[in-house]
């Protein structure tokens, strides 16, 4: 790729050139509005609120403008009237181009007016559901949840939809092009079916692991030293990122030589610290795989975030709960913590991290049952914008899907579907994005493990560098060259299907707990 | 000033506040800016510094854009004809409209060619001087500084200044508007004069502070939580500010309720982290001390370099090298430190805050001969401006001038004239901004004083609160209602002089030295 795009160098048309110039100028406004962003989430002071949403709004509108301008849409029809540019349509020139356009036809489908409407009801919106939440009480929510779905139906109908499609197409594609509500349905009903047997016969075994990893109490400072050698340990790179602390964990960034990721730490959880940085550096590592070269355009930018989370999942899940991952950490733990964790055996702290227990809470869920609290919502917000759901209706809907995908009870609308704030910030179609990424991380693992066998036991040695390599050549590097659909099919050989994350989950459960 | 304030909105004409929204808007283009420059010096890690310096150059332009566009020129103009925003010129309006148009026509005096020359010559420059300074040749940055003083006469011709000026005066306006060379002379050489007999005295003194507490090493995590306690007892609000650490310490931000101060630690100085931290909360303060109402309007902005530093020394010297201060910090000092400091006796920490000793290097100087390496430069630059100085005399003028002023031989250039960064980055006029400081601060100090005689009694007790609001009321939160000059007329009666500065430097040095 390298000798590609050095080629492309040095033959490259001047309104080529120019397009991307444009695009990367675009791009620079939205690295600065990132690390503004990142700024207020980790270490802005709480008088600096106001006037941070004031520069992020100006900045977005600057950002906007450019990306829309005459000056980068003719710059763009230009360049595609150059055949030259997409002979090849895995070439940089090809994919940039594609992903150029989509993005221009996008950003200007929507009337200025609906785009103002969104973001009051955003607000409105957020503000509503903080309320009805602390109160427990859907329906002091749900009349701003109808301007929302109605809204949002409308703006459905001005992105639309293929053919044989429907309006939660339309939205879904802000989070995972291609995607579409039937296809996303083919994949999650064979994965549920069997999740929930798997899921019965856990929840029937007559052994379950130690939660003991899970109560110890270890020093904050001590957590941060420990978690901070897991990430450079994977392959994060400091000189060309930050790891610091928020309330909710997150990576983003500038660029791929300025990723900026955080994680929490609680005294009693060790756990969730390591469980949120190795989330959090698959993130970062799939940025810091991205080319240097390819900053400010498609060909630089993450394919979407369906394959983002299926890099934040393989190093959180299929390495960070692995056995051989645990065969190397658990005498790193007491490199860390001394005498405090002199009490837990490797089974404590293997098993402490793979847990399953239904329960109402999503964020709090583990890796196996996550995946049904995503298909409830999935549910329900295809129901939703198809009309098929009515928003009051809502409450009884999500408790009934509790009780039949999880077998519980939910006890109140605040751990029930109040727990979320995507619906009241507009997000429709995003929440498929976890388990999509889930099934893509189990397909590309699976891979991986093919074509290196031995992976398991480097990361008993704490030798993470063929996966990482793997991962840079199969998936960072390519940019945007392939859709997410494609890029699976590319890597592994097949469509996505539920089968590599069933078995994955059943080859580590099913011994665990002896079912 | 709040209840004129509160009128003027009612009031408010809709050419004015379209104006000041043009102007706060520009201004959330600098606050962006003035955080991702601060994000650079404090956390970035070191990939980002390609990009970083492109995204300022976009914002710079985009900024530059904004405030010289003719819908802002026509909107200034279309306010200056209106009598009833001017007739009052202390009131708001009247101040925002001078200092927008002093703004606007500075801005619009440079062709861009020249700014580009700046800009390139400056780049050029810095490198140029680096490389010299680590050989200590002088020579080898001349051919550099050369093309910057060709570029700055220009520059100078393109600003203009007043009748019987010269070519200085039209640079040191961009830090200090309406300093002249002759008027800082006229200042300087009775100051210089005085200070060199006070020098020579304490130089024959048979006695001197003790050094002891510039040694002792105390662990840098104490020495942290040490200067937040005093940054916050001067009464800096951490939660509309920041205290980190860089290099060198400085103090930024986005506007008064985000301010980003900066320090330093070296384990076997703690006096430079304390001294550092309360020179730039001296800043802080300032910057805290400006009106929300006012953000990104010249009202809502800091007079100049002089006053500016007038703040930051007045923290730094007036109140943190007073024997009072030391009374309370002597015993905090063991509060923070124990055993460590059980050695240090009042003399010791108070003495040793008060060291004077001649020697080559402007920012490790004491508070009197700081002002002599001031003076130095401020003769040199001017002399080098008029013509009167040939870029290849500089080492030996410079070299001679410290022989003369601080009786010390330089003994080479990297610890001479290659010292400091700013003529390489075309900065010259800027210096004589720093002793300007130290004189507007003693001259307010004394009025301070007059007005609250009792001030030393309360920093014995580690009270600050009567001078902070003494400041707020008389200085800061004027924003820019006065120029530097006529504000030290207005606050302490007189005009600006050398007598404060000396009655404090000799009040407290004869009695330490004996002299």
């Amino acid at each position: 790729m390298t000798t590609a795009t050095s080629t492309e160098k040095t033959t490259m048309p001047s309104h080529y050139s120019n397009l991307l110039e444009l695009s990367r100028e675009s791009n620079l406004i939205g690295g600065s509005m990132s690390i503004l962003g990142w700024d207020q989430e980790v270490l802005m002071p709480e008088g600096g609120i106001e006037y941070r949403g004031r520069q992020l709004a100006l900045l977005a509108k600057l950002e906007h403008q450019m990306s829309t301008s005459t000056a980068f849409a003719d710059a763009l029809a230009e360049c595609e009237a150059d055949g030259d540019l997409v002979d090849d349509p895995t070439s940089p020139s090809a994919v940039n181009l594609r992903e150029l356009r989509w993005s221009l036809d996008r950003r200007t489908k929507l009337p200025a007016e609906l785009v103002e409407e969104e973001a009051k009801l955003s607000s409105e919106g957020m503000h509503a559901w903080k309320n009805a939440r602390a109160e427990s009480d859907f329906s002091a929510f749900a009349p701003s949840l109808k301007k929302i779905v109605d809204m949002l139906r409308r703006k459905a109908e001005c992105y639309g939809w293929a053919e044989g499609g429907e309006p939660w197409d339309a939205l879904a594609e802000d989070y995972e092009k291609g995607c579409t509500a039937a296809w996303v349905e083919t994949i999650f009903t064979p994965l549920r079916d069997r999740l929930q047997g798997l899921l019965d016969d856990i929840m029937g075994a007559s052994t379950s692991p130690s939660n003991a990893f899970n109560e110890i109490e270890l020093p904050v400072d001590q957590q941060k030293a420990f978690v901070r050698v897991i990430a450079e340990r994977f392959g994060f790179e400091f000189n060309r990122g930050r790891l610091d602390e928020s309330t909710h964990p997150f990576c983003s960034g500038s660029h791929c030589n300025d990723i900026r990721m955080t994680t929490r730490f609680h005294v009693a959880n060790v756990n969730d610290a390591l469980g949120s940085t190795m989330h959090e550096t698959g993130h970062g590592l799939y940025e810091q795989g991205l080319l240097t070269e390819h900053i400010g355009t498609p060909m630089g930018h993450a394919v979407s975030l369906g394959i983002h989370e299926s890099q934040s999942r393989m190093w959180e899940n299929q390495v960070g709960r692995s056995e051989s991952f645990w065969t190397w950490c658990h005498p790193l733990l007491a490199e860390h913590f001394g005498s405090a964790v002199s009490s837990l055996s490797f089974d404590d702290v293997y098993g402490g991290a793979n847990i399953v227990r239904p329960d109402f809470i999503r964020v709090e869920a583990d890796e196996s049952t996550y995946n049904m609290h995503i298909m409830i919502r999935f549910e329900l917000e295809r129901a939703i914008m198809s009309g098929d759901l009515d928003v009051e209706d809502i409450p009884e809907a999500w408790n009934s899907k509790y009780r039949e995908y999880l077998g519980i009870e939910v006890p109140d609308d605040a751990r029930g579907c109040l727990q979320d704030i995507h619906w009241s910030m507009t997000s429709m179609g995003y929440f498929p994005t976890y388990t999509l990424g889930n099934l893509y991380c189990a397909q590309f693992f699976e891979k991986a493990m093919a074509d290196h066998p031995g992976l398991h036991e480097e990361f008993a040695k704490g030798e993470f560098s063929t996966l990482l390599s793997w991962l840079r050549t199969n998936i960072h590097e390519h940019g945007q060259r392939y859709r997410a659909a494609e890029l699976c099919e590319v890597v592994t050989g097949a469509s996505l299907n539920a089968d590599p994350l069933l078995r994955h989950l059943e080859g580590k459960l099913r011994p665990l707990y002896g079912v």
